[in-house]
């Protein structure tokens, strides 16, 4: 093998490694990935992104957006298989973008992905990303720590479910997955708790399906978010501040219907692999 | 902050962040060390190694070593604590001299560590380090997953308990500590958990104080090499294959009464921080 350059970085705690391959000539197998993934036997990250071109990438959604977008978040995850979108992640590549690449971020930045065309702006400190509308779909209810809570059904693409609690700390480790209708979520569900902390102003724990609880989750800030508004009978507009473990986070829900996500994205390390 | 080089590297799946430092111009403060292990905030790893001649190295163990060892491993513990040595980690640096700085470690190699002066051996394929003499001690007893089990405690420096079990599985999760005498370890124990799979074939899995369950522990492989010659009765000079869950280690416990651990590095990246 030979070497290969990456780039280290995460949003909120959610860590990335970046492989900068804007000419389409760098080939990741599920294998390879897995390995640069791994936390102690390689690099270690909850997802990787191959950052190229469209003009440069095969992938159907990269083909689809050439016209739209310069460039295309080819996004791994952790155990080698392909995933759509992560907010966080698309953040991440931003601001290698704009710090690394010499790409124009001050402008908005539309960004491919296979989940659509994401449009990115950069005011030089935090990044925002359109994550698109949302869909509000009809209450439910999880079970966790022994106990049944309501919760909001939200789709963001990929399934949420939002309960209120008076205290994170309530609903116990989350070493278990939190109980939900198999009827509504017949391939699983995010679930995220959420309390209040202030005006306009929320905390948030999420267990990820297939992962585990974790420090942070884009779409999941968005689910709450949008939680925290319909319970506030909130203007469209409004901007929540969404505490996550692994940091802050802020969601407006506009009068347009989209989801802005804004946060910090910070890159802490570059090199080589295979050396 | 100026940005610095780093090599990430692990010892069967024992990682570690390699600082090279020949000149003795880094400084690390415990929270810089905390922030560069941290595995989403930072690069990640079990713990921290800078790699500093012995004549530009104030620490005592650096200057008493000065006419016995070009190299010292300045050790530090993922939560930015100093140590005084690491089996996995001194192989590890013994690889990155080796093939990144130049130094034939064809013949024997010193390298000082705050808990003495190691000689390291490199076959080109797997390294080998001499760990010392062990001392074995009065048996003792340690309670896991509601069973209590006769021990072996030894200590290479450090202290362990070494219980025989029929299969690894049988001692749980290992979420939580098993249970010891703390008349007999007052600052808690390494607990190890050791099963036979072969003549002079055994494998562990192991309980870090402080840490937890851990892919691999030099000093536990040490341990449970002796006490699987014990039990052997075996001739001084046997080779033990220790099968630990992040590799293979061997253990050879000499006539001379010295133990030899013997196994892979692997050196995956290397860059800057900082970036």
């Amino acid at each position: 093998m030979s070497e290969l350059h990456f780039v280290k970085g995460h949003g909120t705690e959610n860590d990335f490694v970046l492989i900068p391959d804007a000419n389409g000539r760098v080939e990741l197998s599920e294998d390879r990935v897995r390995s640069i993934c791994d936390r102690r036997a390689g690099v270690g990250a909850d997802g990787l992104i191959r950052v190229v071109r469209t003009d440069a990438c095969a992938d159907p959604a990269a083909v689809a957006a050439r016209d739209q977008a310069v460039w295309f978040m080819d996004y791994r995850n952790a155990d080698g298989s392909v995933s759509e979108m992560c907010g966080n992640g698309v953040r991440v590549m931003a601001l290698y973008l704009a710090t690394h690449a010499d790409v124009d971020v001050r402008n908005r930045l539309p960004i491919a992905t296979r989940g659509g065309v994401k449009t990115i702006e950069y005011d030089g400190a935090e990044i925002t990303v359109d994550m698109g509308s949302p869909d509000v779909l009809s209450d439910t209810r999880i079970s966790v720590a022994d106990r049944v809570l309501a919760a909001k059904q939200i789709s963001m693409g990929n399934p949420h479910a939002v309960a209120w609690v008076d205290d994170l700390e309530q609903v116990g480790d989350l070493k278990a997955a939190p109980g939900f209708d198999p009827d509504a979520f017949p391939h699983g569900v995010n679930v995220e708790f959420v309390t209040r902390r202030g005006e306009r102003h929320v905390a948030m724990r999420v267990f990820e399906r297939g992962v585990g609880e974790t420090r942070s989750c884009g779409t999941g800030a968005c689910a709450v978010g949008i939680t925290a508004a319909l319970a506030d009978d909130a203007e469209r507009g409004e901007r929540y501040q969404v505490d996550v473990p692994g940091g802050t986070l802020h969601v407006t829900w506009t009068a347009d219907d989209r989801v802005l996500l804004t946060g910090p994205a910070v890159l802490v390390a570059e090199g080589l692999l295979d050396i």
